[in-house]
C-alpha cells in the first residue's frame, strides 16, 4: 500500500461449509480448514494474504459462533510459526447462522464505522478461495484501494478460463474505465450488470465477449459509500443489522473484539447475498478484471490440482499405491488407498468415510450430504476432532460401556468445573503436566500418572504449563452422550 | 452315512493366505476367516459342512500354528452356539511353514492312520471353499465314501460353468464308470489324466467335451490307500513326514492332540500340490461329476455374489450409500463408503484400508500385496485384531508416546505372568471381572475399576470369571513395540 492514512482492514468471510468437498468438509469442519496438500488450510492462506496485502494489522472476520476457537486456533498457530504477528487486532462477528453475504458485509461496515468512521476501506474475500499470484492480487488491491476512496464499490472480476455454469458473472462497460493504467498493470470500469449463474450457451458467448468477468466474490469499498448505498438501497437491511447490534453482546480485551449477534434478532435479516440486495442494484460499482490465479476448490477436482500429477495423469496424496490407474484423483492423508485398473475417478478417504466418484459426477457430491442428512447421520456435521476454547478433543473409539477420547489442553487453559451423573472418567497424561481437581482434592498428575474421576464427583481438567497437556480418557457407563455435563464454573462463559 | 463301521474323518486343509481378498484377507487373518455376509466364516461353513456329511465326532485340522488359536476361536464359538458338539474330538497339525497340499495331506494321513489303522476314510477339503448345494455335497460324498473303501483316490469334480483359466482340471474317462448310479445320483469314473491351468482356448474345448471338470481340490480315501500310492509314487515324500513326526512334539488333552511339526524336519519336506506329486502318477485315481454350488470364493466379485443384488445391478455390504452407480460391489462392513457415477468397481473398505478396483482388474488384487511387501509394510500381513491363546487384542490407536489397546480375556483364561522394560501401562475395566496380580499384590477390578502396572512391575490379568472380561489398555513410554515383554510363567507354554 502507499503510506495513506486510510486504513484498508481485511475482512473474512467464513461461512459456507463445502459440502462438494465431503468427506472432509464437515459443518464442523468446513472448507477454510481443511488441510491442502502443502499443509496450509484456505484459512491460513487467507489470513496471511489479506494481512500482506492490507499491510494491516488488524482484520475482521465474520464466521458461526461455533467455528469461533476452531478459527482463532488457526490464527493463534500462524502467530507462533511467525506468519502473524502477536498483536494483530481481531475483530469478530460471530453469527448464530448463516444469512448469506449482505447481512455478514453490512454487519462488518456497520462494526468498522463505529471504530474507524466512514473513510476505513474494507477489503472482503470469503475464507476458503485460493489466489495463487500474490503479486498480481496486490496490484488490483492497490488499484481497488484507489477506486474504493473515491466512493466506488469495487469488485474484482476474474478472466474467465472456461465457460463454467456455476459462477456469476460481471458485465463490465470496457468504454467506461474509472482508473485505467493510473496504477501500475490494473484499470477499473464500471459495471454494467451481474449475472447470476448462466446456462452454458449464454455462458460461452460470454467467453468469447471479453468483457464477462467471473464474479469471485473479492470486494473493496469504504465502509461509508457501503452503508449509505445500503441506506439508499436496501434500507431494511441496514436497520435489521442495526437492530441486531443493539441486542448483542460485545467481548473485548486488549486484541480481540467479539461481537456475538443476537440470534433472535439475527432471525429476522434477510436472507440474501449482496450482489442481489446491493450491487446489481447500485450504480457506483466498478470491477477490476484481474489474473490473480484464482479458484474457489469448488470440487475435488479443483483441490487435486494442487497435487502435483504423475506419469499417468493421476494427482495422488497422503497415503496411496496406484496400479494400472490414469486421471484419477486420490486424497488419502491418514489410511491407505490402493486402486487397480480405474480411470476418471475422484477417490477421498477421511479415515470414517470414503467416497468413490466418477470426475463427471463430482457435482452431485452434495446429493451424498442431503442423503446422510435424510438418514439422520453425523457424518456430515461433525469431524473426530472438536474444538473447544481449552483446546481440542477426539473420540479414539466408542464400543458399549465405553468411549475413548484423546484431549489436548492448550497451555494456561482449562476445562469447566463439570460432573457427570451417569459415567466415570480415567484420565492418562500421555504428555505434559495435568493439574487436577478431583472432588476437591488438587493435584498434579505427570506422564503416565493417571486419577478416576467418579459418577458425580466435581472435577476439572487444567494445563497451567507453556506446553500442550495430551491426555488419553477412557469413560465408562452406560450412557456416554455429550449431554451428561453439569457444569459449575466456566471461565469461558459456557453455560 | 451308512451304518457303517468305518469312520469318515473330515480333514480340513486351512492353508493359503487369499491374497485376492485383500485388503480384508491378511497374513494372520486369512481368507478362511473372513466374515461372509451372511455373518459366517468360510472356516465355520466348512467346519459345519464336513461335520454334517460325515456324520463324524472327530476332525482333523492342518493349518498354520500361528493360526491355531483362531481356528481353536472359531470351533469354540460354534460349540458355544450348538453348532458343533462340545465333545468333538479335534486332531491339530500344525506347520511352521506352508509346504503346499501334498505334505500337508500326507502328514494328516499318517496321523489318522497311527489312530484308527489303514481302512479309516478321509475327507479332505479347503477351509476356504464354499459349498452351497450340501444335499448334492452329501449325495457325493457317500458315494465318494463307497469308491474310496474300494481303494481308490477320490477326486470331486466341478461341473464347468464357463472356460476359466485359473482352475485345474481333471479330465474323466467315460467309458470307465467305477461306481455307476449304485449310489443314487451319481457316478465315479477313472480319471484319465490331470490338466492344471489351461489357456483360454483349451479351457473352451474343455468345456464342450463334456468330460473335463474343475478340480475342486476335495479329495476322499483311506488313509491306507493314500499311504500305500505315496510309498510307491513318492517315497521321499513319505520318508521325510515320517522324519518330521519322529522329531514333532505331540500334545494330546482330552478332546484335542496337536502335532506341532517340528520346522527344522518340515523345512526338508517338497513343496509339491498332491495332484503334481501322486494324483497325476496314480493309476487309482476316479473323480465325482458333481453340482454342488461349488466357489473358492476366488476374488471379491465371486465374494460379492453372496449379496444381494439391487436393482442397478449393484452388490452392497455393509454402510453404503451408492447414488447413480451401476453393477458396482462394495464391501464396507464398518465405515461409510459413497459411491457417485461409478460403473464396474470393486471397492472394499476394510477400516484401515480402501481398495478401489475395475472388475475386470480384480486378479491383480495380488499387485497391491506385492507392493505392501516391497515398501515393508504389514497392512497385508496383521489385522488390527490378534488371537491369543487366551483371548483377543485390538490395537485401538497408536501415537506418539502411547497406544490404546482393546483385550478381552475369555473365561477362566489368563495372560503369562510378565514385565515390560520400557512402558507402563493403565488397565481400565470395561465389562466382566479381572484378577489381578501388579506386582505381587493380587486383587480383583471390577467394571470402571483400574489399575496401574509400572515400568519393570511383575504382573498378570487373569479371568477367574464365567463370562469374557474386557478391558481398555493404555499404554505409555517411549518404546512400545510388542517385543518389550519378559515372560516368567505362561500356562499355554510360550517362551
Amino acid at each position: 500500500m502507499d503510506n495513506s492514512k486510510i486504513p484498508l482492514v481485511p475482512v473474512i468471510l467464513s461461512g459456507g461449509v463445502g459440502s462438494r468437498l465431503w468427506p472432509v468438509s464437515r459443518k464442523q469442519h468446513p472448507k477454510p480448514f481443511i488441510k491442502l496438500p502443502d499443509g496450509d488450510t484456505l484459512m491460513a492462506k487467507t489470513l496471511k494474504r489479506s494481512l500482506s496485502v492490507s499491510h494491516s494489522n488488524e482484520l475482521m472476520i465474520v464466521t458461526n459462533r461455533d467455528l469461533y476457537f476452531h478459527t482463532k486456533d488457526e490464527i493463534i498457530k500462524l502467530q507462533s510459526q511467525g506468519g502473524l504477528s502477536p498483536s494483530l487486532n481481531q475483530h469478530y462477528i460471530l453469527e448464530p447462522f448463516g444469512r448469506n453475504t449482505a447481512p455478514a458485509i453490512v454487519a462488518a461496515a456497520y462494526q468498522l464505522f463505529q471504530k474507524h468512521g466512514p473513510d476505513v476501506v474494507m477489503l472482503v474475500m470469503p475464507a476458503d478461495h485460493l489466489i495463487s499470484d500474490e503479486h498480481a492480487f496486490s496490484q488490483a488491491v492497490n488499484l481497488a484501494y484507489e477506486v474504493a476512496i473515491e466512493g466506488q464499490l469495487v469488485t474484482f472480476g476474474i478472466h474467465p478460463e472456461y465457460p463454467e455454469t456455476g459462477y456469476g458473472y460481471i458485465h463490465s462497460n470496457q468504454g467506461r474505465a474509472l482508473l485505467s493504467e493510473r496504477s501500475a498493470g490494473g484499470a477499473a470500469f464500471q459495471v454494467e450488470k451481474f449475472v447470476e449463474k448462466p446456462n452454458l450457451e449464454t455462458a460461452k458467448s460470454y467467453l468469447e465477449s471479453g468483457d464477462y468477468y467471473w464474479n469471485a466474490g473479492i470486494f473493496c469499498f469504504t465502509a461509508g459509500a457501503l452503508l449509505s448505498e445500503v441506506e439508499a438501497i436496501a434500507p431494511s437491511l441496514l436497520s435489521q443489522i442495526k437492530s441486531t447490534f443493539d441486542v448483542s453482546s460485545i467481548t473485548q480485551n486488549t486484541t480481540t473484539a467479539q461481537v456475538e449477534l443476537s440470534s433472535q434478532e439475527f432471525a429476522k435479516v434477510e436472507d440474501v447475498s449482496i450482489d442481489y440486495a446491493l450491487l446489481e442494484k447500485s450504480n457506483k460499482v466498478s470491477v477490476i478484471p484481474c489474473d490473480i490465479g484464482w479458484s474457489d476448490i469448488g470440487s475435488w477436482s479443483a483441490l487435486s490440482r494442487l497435487i502435483p500429477q504423475d506419469n499417468d495423469g493421476n494427482h495422488l496424496y497422503g497415503d496411496v499405491i496406484a496400479l494400472s490407474t490414469r486421471n484419477t484423483s486420490v486424497y488419502s492423508p491418514n489410511h491407505l488407498t490402493a486402486t487397480l485398473g480405474v480411470d476418471d475417478l475422484i477417490i477421498v478417504n477421511s479415515g470414517d468415510a470414503v467416497l468413490v466418484s466418477h470426475k463427471s459426477a463430482q457435482k452431485d457430491v452434495k446429493k451424498v450430504v442431503l442423503e446422510l442428512e435424510a438418514q439422520g447421520r453425523n457424518l456430515h456435521l461433525n469431524y473426530k476432532t472438536v474444538h473447544r476454547p481449552w483446546g481440542n478433543s477426539t473420540v479414539i473409539q466408542k464400543g458399549d460401556g465405553f468411549k475413548i477420547k484423546r484431549i489436548v489442553v492448550k497451555p494456561y487453559s482449562s476445562l469447566s468445573l463439570q460432573a457427570h451423573n451417569h459415567r466415570s472418567e480415567h484420565w492418562v497424561v500421555v504428555s505434559g503436566e495435568a493439574t487436577v481437581n478431583n472432588n476437591g482434592d488438587v493435584f498434579c498428575l505427570h506422564v503416565s500418572e493417571s486419577t478416576f474421576i467418579a459418577v458425580g464427583h466435581k472435577h476439572r481438567l487444567e494445563n497451567t504449563s507453556n506446553i500442550d497437556l495430551i491426555i488419553i480418557e477412557v469413560q465408562i457407563g452406560y450412557y456416554l452422550g455429550e449431554d451428561d455435563i453439569v457444569r459449575f464454573e466456566d471461565k469461558y462463559g459456557r453455560p
